[in-house]
């Protein structure tokens, strides 16, 4: 959420909010600019949504999207610096940050480079102990925060079709992002209730996942996640925020 | 303080840090950068001095010096963004933020528009009720901010001539820098010690103040600092940080 | 025309194309990016359109609309910069720059300052002496821009309230755009074809104009282009690029 | 040269020029803006050095020495942005370009990356055929820039050392830079005059060269550039603008 910057907007934030219970936001790097992220704050305080810090890589033209040869020095510094500003933005709404979730490539990186990975948990957990870490499930990013001692929450996605090996499809490939609405909720309720995905190419693939993510800027974003979440509700599954049931 | 940027350095605060008790650390709009705030964090928490924030308007290539056409709206949401950028990296280090005090044309623009001022006085309280907001002493903008209930301190400058009405001579007037560390020292003992600068021009002008800023960037800022700082507790001026004793 | 940045896109360039003879680009400083200037340049080749530079302020977040105090030097500089980095674009293309208009805050700067008139004046004539200038009709900057010797086209505004003295309602006035296609139309006929306009509050007001302009981002951009061309031909006015004809 | 950004200064560029005949001038993506374009091409103008653009990976705090998973198109509009913005400075001079030369990781990802060296040529082709590119002596990009027609000069670094393989020692590791002069003056007379030089642990290199870098940013560089200037002419090579002489 709050990924616009300047006089652009993106996505449809205002009609996403009544649907999910824990919200990233853009803290400037890759999108957002302070407005956007006061205003961005408002929103989820006023839909009771928790808020996240969404930190990115500094390449704004990019959107955060490519891979940089940063060291963990520099994604330590870069996400206290991000976490800091948007967590500022809580103080003054009264509320503090529920999780961080790394952005875009630095997410992917987190999963190849473990001193990448080292350098996010440790960021977060010197943020406060009850900060909770997004990761991606089953990911080696997953696994060393969890040994680490983080407190960390594992997603899912509704909107993105999965390798056979539990790792997410390109962007670039044709077919992996779900824009049909019903479909993403179906995989979401999957992911939740069976801990289980039908991967890209037919296989089936365990996911122990404790958070449903979907993309704010898929085409159809307002209409995927709302049947996501009325599916998930219909099959039972209690939707909360993490904070209010994590470990 | 922490003004260089990315592979750029700016100033020897290794040299002035010994000498002083408030540092005003850069935030990364007209200059610092996430590696060297965190650096500079630990650099005055090596020497035991209090860490204030030093936002600024987004102007990098202009270091914050041109006035900008900016609501102020866009004031508190860049203050609030820069403030609590460097608070998390105090807070990483165990420490928290003494004080705020604008930048550059930001910090003039306080005093030449209520609004601008009143946008600064009411992030800097919803910062936090102790943080101390630091003001011109004489100007618009120091009255305007205690009339509202800051906790204000107003500073005085060892290393800047004065006009006969207490405001600055402007940086492009000539002999505007004071760069010679026995005249500094000699205003800075007089503003501290019997709240009165001599101007530019001669007339004697009555200035409270609490606290005596030296620029990092004036020619010979160590010399300058050093000498300053030995004057004041020559004169029995007792340094120490702001939050120690401003009611 | 290329006012989108990175992942974000602004109006509907290729739905107003096909209707205009002569179009601003933007050059990176106020929106734009090197990917999005090269597809406009081609967009514009492809349909026959003169190329002109959109050079701004370096104030990406506040899209180059707020007045910043940038010397006259920095002007010429940041001109001279843009100016290059769009021409070279166009020379890729196999094309030219056909003409410059500054954008924005800077457009406004230049009749409100006459050294910062002559500054733009200078540059693009240093561009060379065939490249055209934009300036709004009436204005100084105009009148400055004339006397100095430049190739200048004096532009009237189809999506623009006026005031009575000849200027632009302010766009934060109720009604200082004006969206409907058909009063759109009517404006730029009555400017082309009678050299008048008709202002905010009823007065008739000279105009002499060599070219009408209508802005990307108002709401409705590609009808209110379309209709101001179809009037304009129904009308006998011939639209042509500027440089075909103008002395 | 030209690597400095708003108020702060990198390198000594005055002491510099007298010795040298072309200079890579940075174009505002990893250092140098406007003003200092501008000022730069001025100097190099009066001491009649040919100038040269230094383009390079959008990474202004990175200092355009991280690599970037930039596509090739991405890298052509860099480029050309980037070499049009200097060049309109040299226009406005009375001069052209005479070179182009990659900065930083960009000009390590071009020998890795046949699909960049691709990227990088066709720009500098489609900016003129007379605009010469320089290249790593030894490495796939020269090899793939020659084989595709470019006017190709080799460099050799008088201040880098070497490996075995005619690769240059990586920054991070000890002794890469060569900071003595008579070192980096003998280095620079062994590759111009025998087209050899002696790797980092002492084996012979081929290297056939058109051109001595000597890094603006090397402390000591004003004495390194000298000696080697000095040397040259003491060995009697003729040093003497590219464009002179380069077929």
């Amino acid at each position: 959420m709050g990924e616009g910057f300047g006089p652009w907007k993106m996505g449809t934030d205002e009609a996403i909010f009544p649907f999910i219970t824990s919200a990233n936001i853009a803290c400037g790097f890759h999108a957002g600019d302070p407005h956007i992220m006061r205003k961005s704050v408002a929103s989820a305080a006023a839909h009771g949504v928790a808020i996240g810090a969404h930190p990115a890589l500094p390449d704004l033209v990019g959107f955060g999207r490519r891979a940089m040869a940063v060291t963990p020095d520099e994604v330590r510094d870069y996400l206290c610096y991000q976490i800091g500003a948007l967590r500022e933005f809580c103080r003054a709404a009264g509320l503090d940050l529920q999780h961080v979730k790394p952005h875009g490539a630095l997410y992917h990186m987190a999963d190849q480079d473990e001193a990448i990975a080292q350098a996010i948990g440790e960021t977060v957990q010197s943020t406060g102990k009850q900060i909770i870490l997004i990761t991606m499930a089953g990911s080696r990013y997953d696994a060393y925060c969890r040994a680490r001692g983080c407190r960390v929450a594992a997603e899912g996605f509704a909107d993105r079709a999965y390798n056979r090996n539990g790792s997410l499809a390109p962007r670039t490939q044709r077919g992996a992002l779900i824009t049909d609405p019903e479909r993403a909720a179906a995989q979401a309720v999957k992911i939740a209730a069976e801990g289980r995905v039908v991967s890209f190419d037919g296989a089936g693939v365990n996911l122990a996942v404790q958070t449903i993510c979907c993309h704010g800027d898929t085409p159809g974003a307002p209409q995927i996640v709302r049947a996501v979440r009325e599916a998930l509700e219909k099959a039972g599954v209690q939707v909360r925020p993490l904070s209010s049931w994590l470990p």
